[in-house]
């Protein structure tokens, strides 16, 4: 017969049993609060994977044929504990067969899920605000309490890259809490970025670390699909220059955040980020 | 000093002490799953307001200086429930204070909080969807669940105007339970909506009734900006009947499920039929 | 050399010395109010006027090849009274020549200057709004007031079809000037449109006439491509009737307040219209 | 593990082998001329269909566990003999295994290949276009070919309802030729569309038939997502009822030309007209 | 009862009368003639204010609960010159009031009112263009017009940073008259920006200045929500620090010429560079 | 009269006759796989011309009066081939006039046409893929093989400027084939685009140099125009710098590849480049 596809991320239809990376959607954005859309985000991410060649010239591999599967999106409930718990299953049950889950959100609450199922004693954020309330909008799963959740859950060093934004309390948190480092746009003008990855690669070295992107770290001005969009930001670069050093020896990643309501740019980066990840991890 | 004005709904900015009619809207759609966006509704419903002329010729009377007040948006949480408390409490605020709820969605949940607080006889939709779900995606207070929970309220009388969509579960719970009565888009084409109005009417004379108008109810190829689009529906003139048989006599009201990704055409209905119950109360 | 095309209005590049009808857009917004964009609306009439056939089965005739020419768009002003001056010199040159002016709008101020070149005896206008304000926002050549100028200017008779929306005083000024009739979409359908159409017809016949298709006559969930759209309106279907009956013994034509920011639909009914309309004054 | 799901059209993930219904999709456009994207048609389809409940009220019917699978795109080549040569060995096999296709496009040009692999000895399609010429752009398999191709392949009678665009000599083959049967919107106002199918079911009555339904039959106001709009209409109610005629005796289906850049309410009508068919297949 | 908020710039509640900064805006695109929107500017730049954290890291201050007072837009006339007129009375009032004016365009001839009010010694502007043209379309007061109306105003210094547009005459007036410095992006690329900022430190030190900030001034590709759009321009972080340096101590300030029709990164930048300049004021 | 003028590319209203550059469009995209579009680049770039001064500061020079063209879009053909000999036969009589072609795409296959009519020895190109297929989607002249039939065409030494995209194959292809130089964003980073720049002169001097830009040569953060959008690729600038270094020597110029579906930041900087080149051309 003719050959057929249907719309899961490119080149990820190995069987879920045989596969090394298991990729999958989180389609939920009940706690967002400005700019709605980011349930939309996997699929178009998995749209745009199609616009990129297999071969990829950077890393000299062709990712076609490699052990990857996409499971496709979760089918979600629509509160933020129950779905934090669907991906905590989820993401316990791809570490427990031995297989690296890679998780497309949704808003960033979902991270809380996948953290809880691997307990990383590091995690290293590229995001444009901390994160770090108690609660909001009467929930501790909002997903501006991303990172305070991850710090309660036991992680022992929080690394936030991108940071421009964040509440009185949240930054003076940042000042008395020794477990959170936190790198600004500034900062990592002024110092350099590789300096940074050298900082963060030195303390995390030999430790299980959790790598999550939250697309807002990146200038709105070059990747305006977001939900909580913040200009004076990194540049995409810069997030795959995270990626390209934390990327293979993570036991976690996600990408959330996108919001697609632009002209494709954001999920085009998010996709070729996450295309790149795959083929460093199986370059190796 | 010169005109300024805010963008409340047009006409709407009587002191609330003296007005009989208070607007509100409630930005909320975290349980929505289809398209996102309906948060955005009360201030495109306000904005596109101030496109239409303060007179209405179909009830020759000027809006301008009547008792009309716009309190703004809710700041509201991030959970179904307490969403659903803060309108409850709002509504019984304003009812207690002897004036009239006018309130715009936001997602069809939170009616519950405004019937929670009026506690109706009878209550009036016109919807496309039965909303007659026990619970969804692990929340009674999803908006697939709102005219069961105004049932397990104890209204003793829910009528469904324009309904074309529901489960089997659901379609059986309008079979066995009397208190539902429905009325689909052909129903109303074989019978005269006039007819079906006067059978509403006779079964709710007398009876306290609240009245929520679920965009959806007309077609999607007329009003495309909704979050649960269906076609084969109602027209806006129905809508307008409907408000205009029971909008004076209804004890709360409310228009909610615009979703502004539309050319604007969605609003613009939901803001001149607004407009049209605020001049027919006043002309009484 | 192969073939190559300007956009101009589609089957209109006929010399201008040779031509019987003469197109030209006037791209101006100055003095709207609610939504943006009529200026863009000439060339996306233009532009959907090349996706019909040539061929007009209804009117059993082709276009190509008709002595029917587009000068394009006037470079216009930037204030109300001097485009309606360019309009003026305009319509009155190609009038002058003999020819039939069809103008494309722009907002309907422009109208004001073809009334002025022309002189006609009556007014047949299509219109959501009555446009007889005094003045508006400190100009009395505000859109808002192009009835109530065309009135200034001596016209006899005014007839404006489809009108839903004005002030208490316009409303009263067509209640005590004899020289207004007006027809609001629920007399249209009570009585029924070719009983509107007989009436006007035979006050106007044998009148030098003009007329006017204010875009915005037509329901806006019909065709959404408006600056200051009207729900509960008439339908294309009406105003094809209206250009049936007068297109072909009015002294002059514009079709104005389109604002393409639709999906497309708005401008591909008014250029449908205008085809047709050059189709009929062919056939004669 | 948790429920995951992939964006094949809703309710069509039973095997192949035991499927009755054999859905895919034709992402082409190569041949249109005016609005570009038809070829995101087959997933913006798929897209909305989750939005609809599987249970079908007015066919009392739940379209869950049905025998019907969504092959998903063909990946096709890029000139129209090569998709229409894919399309053609595609539905011989589908046929052959003895289920039903059902093709969603892409442009029209896709039917030729259908046509071909069935046979049928008439064709009905809904379409605002003829599509009779010879051959356009250089191409005897453009998009506005195909009902002549369909008439070269042998079929005896071709029935095109909606029509109100050609060219002078396709009307002219309308009329020399005594296949072809042709009913415009004005037609069936005129006669009811109950009487227009009514003859053609006549007509086809124990004849071999194939049915398409290009989106461009209905008015562009009501649809406006198509690659080449026409106002002066069908509505969807009448595509409906062509398909609740002649749906469940058709030997091959396709819905083509949708083009999902308006607010997905094309696409709306698309879907729910599919799954409607669906239903009343399984009904039988 | 429950918290409510009307859309005003965010933290700018306080009484008109205890304010310090008077925030307004004033919706006028009458003379614009490339892409038409530049009127929504004001309520896109308030509504995007809210997506920004109260506190500001970068100036370490909390915006919330300073005396700033948004009083909403200007009810503007539809010709600049009477518009213009009613932002001087406007400016004139607050300043008047020892308080400091915020103005949000709106296109930039509205500047012009703030300047006859102010009468300022200096004028420091960012801009693309250089808006010294004697008259355009017919007008003295069309936005293409602004510095030379500022020059005509008796200002004794104009300062245009990041220019890179103007016609042969106004290029040569740039050379011709001495009050007038210009720095193109390649002249800021050159010398540095803080080198330039310098040399317009010690020419306006002392002096009475006011600051603009159009828009259009940043790089198209940056913030493309413009109304005439130019490449090869600066970055936001360039007009941050113009802001930085002399936002403090200017004695009026507009940010003007934002069309948001983009996915709302201009109005975000814009958004953020004001709420910066709020902050800074108060930290002093 | 008034002056009136049709949207033809600014300033190339010359008769064809007098006129040394020739601008051309070709609306052609049937060959393109992920987003639809290109079709209506030329008219895109044509309508922001407008956009933009006369005079070009950085040029000294003002673009009215010069002797330039607009032919106005080729009235294409549906068939890749086909469309590449009608670009042909169009470059042969441009360019057969003693005449300069510079033809605005549509999709990067017309560049063939171009290059058959020209016989040039070297292909100077900016773009983000290698387009070096043998062929794809069955056909030779798919926009993916645009530089391997250059080659084929017999030219001596093919430049691809920003490419980061390509198959296996392809990349195999350019370490096997000396004719072919590539300089990827990365490259270029390093070495500096001047060097780069300088080492292709070197090797094009005194040849006969066709120049063509692909516009996804630019990171799609800053223009995302593009059918084809890739991240992490070249600025705005450094286009304009190949421009201003190879733009005045070439005998063709081409810029394709423009999907205008973005706020229309892309077809501004192709507008941009263009008239500079114009400029440069005329300056000599
Ligand atoms: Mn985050
Ligand atoms: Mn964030
Ligand atoms: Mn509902
Ligand atoms: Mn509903
Ligand atoms: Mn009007
Ligand atoms: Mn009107
Ligand atoms: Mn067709
Ligand atoms: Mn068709
Ligand atoms: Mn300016
Ligand atoms: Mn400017
Ligand atoms: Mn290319
Ligand atoms: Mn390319």
């Amino acid at each position: 017969m003719e050959n057929f596809f249907h719309t899961i991320f490119a080149d990820a239809s190995y069987p879920y049993e045989d596969s090394d990376i298991i990729i999958f959607g989180v389609p939920y954005d009940g706690t967002t609060s400005y700019k709605a859309g980011t349930r939309d985000s996997p699929d178009a991410i998995r749209s745009v994977s199609y616009n990129f060649e297999t071969y990829l010239p950077r890393i000299d591999l062709d990712l076609s044929g490699l052990p990857v599967c996409d499971l496709g999106n979760l089918e979600i409930d629509c509160l933020p504990d129950l779905v934090i718990d669907q991906v905590e299953r989820t993401v316990r049950e791809i570490a427990g067969d031995g297989k690296f889950p890679l998780m497309i959100g949704g808003e960033h609450s979902v991270t809380v899920g996948a953290v809880r199922a691997l307990s990383p004693e590091c995690y290293i954020v590229c995001d444009a605000h901390l994160d770090l309330r108690e609660e909001f909008g009467g929930s501790i799963y909002n997903h501006a309490c991303v990172a305070k959740r991850v710090l309660d859950l036991g992680v022992g060093e929080v690394f936030i890259i991108g940071t421009r934004s964040g509440t009185f309390e949240e930054y003076g948190l940042v000042r008395s809490d020794s477990r959170i480092s936190t790198y600004s746009p500034e900062d990592i003008a002024a110092r350099g970025l590789d300096a940074v990855l050298d900082e963060i690669q030195e303390k995390t070295s030999g430790k299980r670390t959790y790598l999550s992107i939250d697309a807002d770290a990146i200038d709105c001005c070059l990747t305006p699909g977001l939900g909580t969009p913040e200009p004076f930001g990194l540049r995409p670069e810069d997030i795959r220059a995270v990626v390209d050093r934390f990327g293979t020896v993570c036991c976690g990643f996600d990408y959330v955040e996108v919001c697609p309501i632009d002209n494709g740019q954001t999920a085009a980066v998010a996709a070729k980020i996450i295309r790149e990840l795959i083929g460093l991890k199986n370059k190796k």
